[in-house]
């Protein structure tokens, strides 16, 4: 059998409602289905249009595309067999040093005429100095709501692509950052499964809006 | 002047792409504009919809609307005027002892015929154990993440109805927890505004994918 290729560089119109609705956690997956690298790219460029705490974009992606690489992965992983049958698992880390990236954000910002330099440079000082004199357990705080933001949004790009995607906190997180060699900066946030369904994802119960919302004050 | 009040129930048809492509932090809103509490439930409603860890929803969602409440949320929440101005903030919480409802959350699946009783009574007993064996540590962790998967798809919902949102991450935890009286098993995430734009929000720059993407291994 011949692998088939994918071919949805260019997003399907989705509808938003369809695409929440639609999304479910899909653990069988067509193991012929190949998404390109230039798939995985522009799913990524649509999850870092999440926000992000003073826009300093932490999340960093390891893609686990490759047979030998998803070998490696799958022990990790508590063994869960989308890992070597999903197209790609892709890894969304935060970098607790994120923030110091800040002037290359701001360069981009000038560029395109977001910002002037004069606000760009006292900003990235201000934003420097106050990230660095936070505690690493408050910056770890950060890059994991930052993260999962972009995971969530992530998430929502395959689907509205036709994809399917299950996202995966059950992992060894030193072995991990062992086996891939992550940067003792970078925090695993969770892994994300993405590819081709090939057995529906089972529906899930939800506790009713009412039963999880408070007005006012508890 | 009479307040206008929105006519949003229903979620206005939306492209995917355009929902993630036009969804900006926007810090100034039409004070006069209201939104139902139906409406701020729909909102709700399409947020839950998002992944959570073994599906236990530990998402929680208090709802600042009244003018009093707001009053009270201003200093505590560096005096941010969106506070204020928007519609509602919508505080987003993480239960760290959600995980307790299980058995509430599987009973809603057996009724709904997505789990037989006999595995939702063994899945509740072997989650219950688990989580319960967790420290606090790992039990925040997993709250956070949930709590911003929720978050993200709230901002978008808001977005595919027309209206727009500003997370923020910088409010006094302390002072919020105790002036409106949070339970002590509730860890705050983050607060979101939301409501009519009155100026749009100002475009924001990204890093490029490949500076934030590895491919493989690192």
């Amino acid at each position: 059998m011949t692998d088939q290729v994918s071919r949805i560089a260019e997003r399907i119109p989705a509808d938003f409602g369809e695409v929440i609705r639609t999304r479910r956690s899909v653990r069988h997956y067509d193991p012929h289905f190949v998404l390109s690298r230039e798939e995985i790219r522009s799913l990524i460029a649509d999850a870092v249009l999440a926000p992000s705490s003073n826009n300093l974009q932490p999340w960093r992606f390891l893609v686990i595309d490759r047979k030998e690489d998803k070998e490696k992965l799958y022990p990790i992983a508590n063994s869960q067999k989308q890992v070597l049958e999903a197209s790609a698992t892709i890894a969304v880390l935060g970098d607790l040093e994120g923030y110091k990236r800040v002037k290359e954000i701001n360069r981009i910002a000038v560029e395109r005429g977001y910002m002037t330099g004069e606000f760009a440079a006292q900003q990235a000082e201000r934003l420097l100095a106050s990230y660095g004199a936070r505690s690493e357990d408050a910056l770890r705080r950060i890059v994991l709501i930052d993260g999962s933001l972009a995971a969530m949004q992530l998430m929502l790009a395959a689907r509205a692509r036709g994809l399917d995607t299950v996202p995966m906190g059950g992992f060894d997180h030193e072995r991990f950052i062992e086996a891939f060699r992550v940067p003792a900066t970078y925090v695993p946030i969770m892994l994300i499964a993405v590819g081709k369904a090939a057995a529906e994802g089972r529906p899930t119960a939800r506790l009713p809006v009412d039963d999880v919302t408070v007005w006012g004050s508890f």
